[in-house]
């Protein structure tokens, strides 16, 4: 069976609800475990060990911690060494709900990038309204970007759309300010005419409506823009629910009507729950880590494991591999 | 009674919409209405003139001409006309629901910027949870800015929550990808810099849920972040109206409750609607200008005069002039 390491100390809800996410894929025989933390604090909360390792230590990085002072200070970490266990062969894939930064920052370090990519980037998965899944990338890992990150972010989001959605060509589109040409800064400018000379189903600009709308399954953009797509999609969503929920609150027909359309109301909270995707790859680096919101719960968790083992089935990064050696002929040419 | 030029051929819609938006403000007395465009196009569609005058040209610019295209070669174009009028002081304030970023040229070309502005920007609103709104700006004039720019945006934006929206000390937050000092990209975190050394209430850096939950009145940007923001709020609104549109489809119970909550659901398409806040100020021009969404309708146009009107009234830019020159010298010190 597949072995994957949990950050046993990384989230908001750290280590209890990772370690409830970590028995309930044991005890489905989804992957085995080994949850990598503070043993005093993992072992109390430990039901059932069935299927489930523990390996301690007791440095863990904080969530509001650098990414650079954690890199000098905290190689013993829990993410670091659950990655160091990954980088050895003990387990194929890593999980943590824990600070995505020094998450991001440890994976370049202890495992190493593939081939030729210059930056890893964050994926985030996004439903839309075609019933099916746009990527974003990057969602937050590389705030200053050049092109040629740009449309390497195009060929990984390319493999992952193909290999783990399972879309056969997918559209890829570069995040601008207008669909036409003209728009766009300076560096979307340069990337899209790099982009262009890839052999992807590169469809040019999109807009930020169409993450939502599907008109692309993978969107690009840089780092910075990315995020802050990304905390809109999620504020947007938020607002619209407190919304309803005033709503409701003065008005007893609306709070009727809300009775009757409560599968309806449910399905949405479940389609924008980011736990439903578990959590956001890191494309590019030499192994498979995925990154879990924050706010993590059990079933964030253990989606994420899902996520981690369909990527280790299917073989993202040798096709990422395979792909991104264009992107830096292309750059040199 | 004051004075407004309106661009009778801009928006998708023109120039019917346009006309019975600028007959509406006319028949209710808000403002005396110049509508500037193609004669033989505008007439038969005006039912009555009272309070109406009609400037004929025969040239627009088309949504989807390019800026300086329309710049060199459209001088006698409806809104370029209209500005002129403004220009001259026969009218107090345009309107245009055009092409936004040939509004924007013809603006700097034909009315000049206030004292120390260098980059005038696009200020949209946006309701939020705290039952009051919140303004975005830079929304799409300046894609790529550098930190002084967003400096001045932050003070035009503070001129415009005082003035227009009647805020007192308006909370100023810079859009970046996370709160901490540590966050943001180059721009950013030059800009935070410099405005932290400004006069205003400024509360540093903002995430993309704060446009939402009321934490800042104004948000600030460069222009290139802040349209896909803008178009990512349309985008997630409109996808969770097809998600609603679609359960209410398959479900007969969904449907009733959906009836029950009709109120409900109208008051929360009226809070999206952007028409419902007319259009957005261009700030930083020597003038009262407001560009309208390409879809605006008659409601939108009628409530972009009355916006214009109150940014007469309220005197937006002597305030903008007052406290811009702070920014300059905040950089040559």
């Amino acid at each position: 069976m597949i072995k994957i390491a949990v950050d046993g100390m990384g989230g908001d809800y750290a280590p209890a609800v990772v370690v409830s996410g970590a028995e309930s894929v044991a005890r489905d025989k989804i992957a085995e475990i080994v949850l990598v933390g503070n043993e005093d604090a993992i072992r109390p909360l430990l039901k059932d060990s069935n299927g489930i390792e523990v390996i301690h230590t007791p440095v863990f990085v904080e969530m509001k911690e650098s990414p650079s002072s954690a890199l000098r200070k905290k190689r013993e970490s829990s993410i670091n060494k659950a990655l160091e266990l990954l980088k050895s062969g003990k387990v194929q894939a890593v999980v943590t709900a824990g600070n995505s930064g020094a998450a991001m920052a440890f994976a370049i370090f202890t495992l190493g990038r593939i081939g030729y990519v210059d930056r890893p980037a964050i994926a985030t998965l996004h439903p839309n309204t075609r019933n099916s899944i746009s990527i974003l990338l990057d969602a937050g890992g590389n705030v200053d970007c050049k092109p040629i990150h740009l449309a390497q972010f195009a060929v990984m989001g390319d493999a992952f759309a193909r290999c783990v959605l399972g879309v056969e060509r997918p559209k890829i589109g570069l995040l601008s300010n207008g669909e036409e040409e003209t728009k766009g800064n300076e560096l979307t400018r340069e990337a899209h005419a790099l982009i262009k000379g890839l052999d992807l189903n590169y469809i040019g600009y999109v807009e930020g409506t169409d993450m939502h709308n599907g008109r692309a399954d993978v969107v690009v953009s840089d780092g910075f823009v990315g995020n802050v797509a990304l905390k809109i999609t999620e504020g947007v969503a938020e607002s619209l629910m407190v919304f309803f929920k005033d709503a409701i609150k003065k008005n007893l027909k609306a709070r009727m009507g809300h009775l009757l359309m409560k599968e309806v109301f449910d399905e949405l909270k479940g389609k924008m729950d980011p736990s439903e995707y578990g959590g956001a790859p890191l494309l590019g680096v030499d192994g498979v880590c995925i990154i879990c919101h924050g706010k993590s719960d059990e079933k964030a968790i253990r989606n994420a494991v899902l996520l981690a083992k369909r990527f280790v089935e299917n073989g993202l990064n040798e096709s990422i591999k395979e792909t991104l050696w264009q992107v830096t002929d292309q750059y040199k040419g």
